[in-house]
């Protein structure tokens, strides 16, 4: 972009690659999560292939969507994934990845790991592999008096990294329900390239009203890439009334596909052109004041 | 914040400070903007007037209030507000703003210094003294095809900084309606302590529909705290549509009071001990991972 004052310079372009799979479905699974941990593995699994049935290479999944979104619940349903023998849920994902020829960016689950909790996403290539794993980086405390509070701090570690990941359908960062309540994280992804956020989540019922949908289309619009985020229904078990409203956003924020409560499987169509699209009619990614302001990822400062 | 994994540091406590007036009426002037400055300035002035006989001791003005928005026009309306004789639209807004007693914030002008033209704030104490000017940083180059094209860069030159000024009604961040369109600016202001964050902005039909809603939502939302957003009425002259819908939003991205797209002006209360209760409750900008990301103000960076 021409800039005749000359009084400043741009934030440098940010190079644009579609990948070679640039249109294609993604599945969301909104899932009935019980506490019958053998259920939510056949919940997830058919609404997996009812997904890829319908024509979806790539799968979300929600947050905690083998175990009831309580700190009562995410120590005794948790999974050491090294230990595939004792790892159903990561197992049932990646054998559904590998039979279906899918990527699965596996919502989360609670995983423990020298004797630390975390709350993890997983995603599986096509071939079943794990290709990615996030631990949610911003855990959940909150206090709303007289309504609701939660504290994953007194249970969870949390991660200590982002995490993006190139598929076939293109660059995926990744993050987990609070992780999207801070914009740098998917600022972040945008300068890395990522062509789609997704945020399994699981926003309650306050802060879903109010918050859920903002924050996703936000997300989209500030960055100019495609925003997945998916929950589990409401009626699911636990204490914790969660909002549901699994949705796919694009690059302008528009909506394209959302659902309500009730558990579904929604299936939509991703267009990375769109991206490029939008990008080029308000290029705001190349109009940054690299001067003024500059965000930092502090891990890539480290060797 | 108790962190028992000890596994990584929260960004440190903003310490959040209510000013000495928490708690007041503010006045948003959606001004209809005419070919004759002279009508401008007298819309404005009554316009003002009438927000403060309803209680208004802030009051916004619209971007380009006193000149419609059209490169062909910027140059010819500008003033040099070096030279009070010469600055009718300047001296209006600083007496205004002394005879009536209120904090005056001067949307936008065009300002000549030196040879060159500024998209330019003016922010008026109660006493009539300038207080702060704010130049737009981020120039408002667009090109949507077959729809609306727009350079402000063939015509302006941008600011070289952020603007964020102590006011009797708080500390107030500045941006002027692209401005909105990068996160970077409103979390800058959040963590220099803005209680508000004021955008003048003309949206056009086709960004103002998609966007201006979810982008002043999501700033409050994000950096809890108030956002007001004050624009000319659709009316206004020149080939340039303008959306309208002047908006106050409160620190969880809710909308407060907004206008249709007509002249109007708006009055609605500001409460800052809202921001306190909603930091209290989601307390997002403590939880911020300053080890994993950190968004740099270069200018304090320089001596």
């Amino acid at each position: 972009m021409a800039n005749h004052t000359g009084s400043f310079s741009f934030t440098a372009l940010q190079p644009f690659q579609l990948p070679t799979i640039s249109k294609f479905k993604i599945g969301l699974c909104q899932l009935s999560v019980t506490a019958d941990k053998n259920k939510n593995l056949i919940h997830a699994h058919n609404s997996i292939k009812t997904a890829a049935e319908n024509g979806a290479r790539l799968v979300v999944l929600p947050e905690m969507w083998n175990c009831p979104y309580s700190n009562d619940y995410f120590g005794k349903y948790a999974e050491n994934f090294e230990n595939k023998g004792s790892s159903p849920s990561f197992s049932m994902l990646s054998e559904a990845a590998s039979s279906l020829g899918i990527t699965i960016v596996g919502g989360s689950m609670p995983e423990w790991e020298n004797g630390k909790l975390y709350n993890t996403c997983c995603v599986f290539g096509a071939d079943g592999k794990l290709k990615a794993k996030h631990r949610k980086v911003h855990l959940f405390d909150i206090n709303i008096p007289g309504d609701v509070s939660f504290r994953e701090s007194d249970i969870f570690t949390a991660g200590d990294k982002i995490t993006i990941v190139d598929t076939e359908m293109g660059s995926i960062g990744l993050g987990i329900c609070h992780d999207i309540r801070f914009p740098e994280l998917a600022m972040l992804y945008r300068e890395k390239g990522a062509h789609l956020i997704c945020y399994p989540g699981a926003f309650n019922m306050s802060t879903g009203e109010l918050l859920w949908e903002l924050v996703q289309r936000a997300r989209a619009a500030d960055n100019q890439l495609f925003v997945a985020t998916c929950s589990p229904s409401r009626e699911s078990s636990g204490s914790y009334m969660i909002w549901g409203h699994s949705t796919l956003v694009g690059p302008n924020g528009e909506i394209i596909a959302t659902s309500g409560h009730e558990a579904t499987t929604v299936v939509a169509e991703v267009d990375y052109s769109a991206i490029q699209h939008q990008r080029g009619c308000i290029p705001v990614l190349n109009q940054g004041r690299g001067d003024i302001y500059k965000l930092i990822d502090l891990h890539q400062q480290k060797p």
